[in-house]
């Protein structure tokens, strides 16, 4: 068993290099975003459009087990999208990655937002060949999450905190959930983000400014 | 033995996990420069130093294990630096990089370089509260480098390829060094540089100045 999953992870990550490789030849930078299901990640993802899609082409792939709904309300903000359904698979893999590429054909010096399957576990293992995972967790969720699924915050360089709108009327308390997530993840950036009051877009637009700007300067 | 290093590594975790919260506060980038004796590190920080001081304010803590040579030569660029002698110490640790900010008193909005023991081993474990690791490597050293030292290569961010001017007299095969740096880390970035030409030097400020704004973007 342990020897299977040692197989599929090793394929899928000489995938994930070739995707690396066809990223970086073309000065895109990938951002694979992770999070349980409700997180409002496609909220956040369709406002982060709207604020870049006039100065960088952006292009976006969709991960769900089922629907083409997401790829839709990605393609009413003008961006390119592609759905991939994974049907009984919980995360996106390098290699559906790899061929979705091929079709959606991004623009060159562009971002590629990489949409996964709702699910704190099962994407943390899986390496898309992006430049950082941008894990997204609401504050309607638990500040304990980041115990509870350590890959997952262990694997990404930047932690968006989502409806933080909503803090007025919740009991949740944000920098306990820091905290956890530094206990996992030492180095991990935090942005906290409204996709309603566009509270924290600006910084969240900068860090992904400052990220391409990293990709685009190094092979 | 091991239960005694697990000790050293959380205190040292803790005290990191205040330095990072020191640099935060200030919008300060701190970057953890490591590599072998002799790699150029010292050269390529001066003439880095050189390139954006104009732009933006520096400081340098300089960890060898004896002597004050190198903050002697950074100075006189005009930059604020602090030696740390550690003495038989292979490497600083995050509460000698506390200490030292607190005389340094690197100015706000800045970027803190730390020039840490020249040692492919030791520093890999201890964070000092950087935002990355960014480890050089020269071609006058070997190709297989990365996967002698495994844990160094996996900690970083940013590989740095120096003194490239002299690629033309050596039998030395960048692009196997950097497949075997993405054996041990694949997402790592790759620039080649020299100090000598200025080959690359745009790239890495570049890429300095995406880190930067991807440090003041988020907490």
């Amino acid at each position: 068993m342990v020897q299977i999953e040692q197989d599929i992870l090793g394929k899928n990550n000489q995938y994930a290099a070739a995707n690396r490789r066809w990223f970086s030849e073309r000065g895109i930078l990938a951002l694979n975003l992770v999070s349980s299901p409700g997180s409002g990640k496609t909220s956040l993802l369709t406002r982060t459009i709207d604020d870049i899609k006039g100065q960088t082409p952006v292009a976006v792939i969709e991960g769900d087990q089922q629907s083409a709904n997401d790829a839709e309300r990605i393609r009413e903000t003008g961006a390119k999208a592609l759905q991939i359904n994974t049907g009984k698979g919980c995360h996106l893999d390098a290699h559906m990655v790899g061929h979705g590429l091929e079709s959606l054909e991004p623009e060159e010096n562009g971002i590629v937002f990489i949409e996964n399957v709702g699910n704190l576990v099962c994407p943390a293992a899986f390496d898309l060949g992006e430049a950082h995972k941008v894990v997204i967790l609401s504050v309607t969720e638990g500040e304990d999450k980041p115990l509870k699924y350590p890959n997952m915050f262990a694997a990404a360089s930047l932690m968006l905190v989502s409806k933080v709108d909503l803090l007025p009327h919740l009991d949740f308390d944000v920098e306990q959930l820091i905290a956890n997530a530094r206990r996992v993840n030492p180095g991990i950036n935090v942005i906290q983000v409204s996709a309603t009051t566009a509270q924290g877009m600006d910084r969240w637009l900068a860090w992904i400014a400052g990220a391409a700007a990293m990709a685009s300067a190094s092979a």
